[in-house]
């Protein structure tokens, strides 16, 4: 029977590209939005569901960080990291000095916003609600128009790529996230990642509990603090450590975070990403 | 002579109300982009700049943060805290139930997705550029449209407010700084906020940081990190502590850290919001 993996959609997006790179045999059911994604591993729809949660440039994938925190109960059982590629698409034959408007998500209208100054100085941005919807947008419009998605967009919706890799910094990846019922087994070269929060604020709260991290030598791979939705000013932290939640040493200081803080919950362990 | 003050427009956006909170008797000049208000103040057309840094839902404003870190030698001179108020607006004269498709900010529209999903099940969520801009889109609009925006953008528009209130989360605050060449003299009730980096990521190195001011009982009111635009994984950590960088307890703790970092930037100290 063929693995049914849910992902954010529509096809064509970096999420497609990362999901078919996790198991490219797999049938990869597109959803609209992040929280759907996770309804459809949650209700059994999916096996597993990917879903972007960290970009080089941009940091953390905020609804992802907080559907894990708040309204999931999944885990994370795998990690993907992908180099994003943005390319400028038009309708087949048009050219590019006619382009007076660019389509693409703000996201990535603002990773080419100096390509887009340099070269269209001109033109006109307008958002779209992902890069897939902006090419879309761009085919459908009456004046001559270009949209920033990637290169399989332009094959599944019959655009023309004019220009590639226009990201003002090349150094731009995404991380993304596989999501299921059960974290991953130990492997050997696992990360674990977790969040807690404290009652009050006093000033040695965090400290302490990153010192039962740092006397075992457990490396922090990240430290990241989000808004608590209920007052500015307090803060949920979540952390990526080197290690499996099943290491002897990675327990004990769990245990030991576990009585320091109000609330803590591991989203799960699993192998880390290496670029094969 | 009137003060001049930057702040990212256009008119009617909740960044142009928290600078008539700071000071309603300066000359409000909106400038399109974060980066522009920057440069505004860079180049002394305009003594101050005012931009949103973080929200209660949303978390930091990366831009800011960026433009901090990366761009800009601007200090931080204050700050102000205001409530997020988003309302339903449509042209002058149209009924509720017409309406097909509701344009807003994609953060905005997802700060109201379940009042959309439960009042307007049929609609059409449409991204714009900012808030005002969604006015402006739906008044052009050839079919039955309506905006979420400020109660301000509808006087500004001429537009008329169906309902107000209606994000999903009613804890919803930004938070906002202004700008300056200098930061603001010890007032007793401070703030400092500051950015610092490392070489490598040995695992007791951000602990070490943390305790110069855990020994001294300095409260960090925020500990966050941005990627450091280089490589996915590696930080810039970011600290919000309680005090002004002229106390001595500060300076003390202050110069401990900078001996240990390889980069670290004091965006300044400011007087502590307090809701009046």
């Amino acid at each position: 029977m063929v693995k049914q993996i849910a992902y954010l959609g529509p096809a064509g997006t970096y999420t497609e590209a990362a999901s078919l790179l996790y198991d490219h045999e797999a049938e990869l059911m597109p959803f609209p939005s992040i929280a759907a994604v996770v309804a459809a591993v949650d209700s059994k729809a999916a096996i597993e569901g990917v879903v972007p949660i960290e970009n080089s440039l941009e940091g953390s994938v905020t609804d992802t960080l907080d559907l894990l925190i708040h309204d999931s109960n999944l885990s994370i059982r795998h990690e993907m990291v992908i180099p994003i590629e943005h390319c400028l698409l038009v309708k087949p034959g048009r050219l590019a000095r006619d382009v007076a408007s660019i389509y693409s998500h703000p996201q990535a209208l603002g990773q080419c916003r100096r390509y887009i100054e340099r070269t269209f100085p001109g033109a006109q941005a307008v958002a779209s609600l992902s890069t897939s919807a902006a090419v879309e947008d761009m085919l459908r419009s009456q004046s001559p128009a270009a949209a920033i998605a990637t290169s399989r967009a332009a094959d599944i919706y019959g655009a023309e790529i004019i220009d590639r890799g226009i990201q003002d910094n090349l150094a731009n990846y995404t991380r993304f996230v596989v999501l299921a019922q059960h974290d991953h087994p130990h492997t050997g070269r696992d990360k674990t990642s977790l969040c807690f929060a404290f009652n009050d604020d006093s000033p040695g709260k965090l400290y302490s509990v990153m010192g039962h991290f740092a006397t075992r030598n457990i490396n922090l791979a990240k430290v990241e603090s989000r808004p608590n939705k209920e007052s500015l000013g307090r803060y949920i932290f979540l952390i990526d450590l080197d290690g499996h939640r099943e290491d002897a040493l990675v327990q004990e200081a769990l245990n030991r975070v576990e009585a320091e803080v109000s609330m803590m919950k591991v989203f799960g362990s699993y192998p880390r990403y290496q670029d094969s």
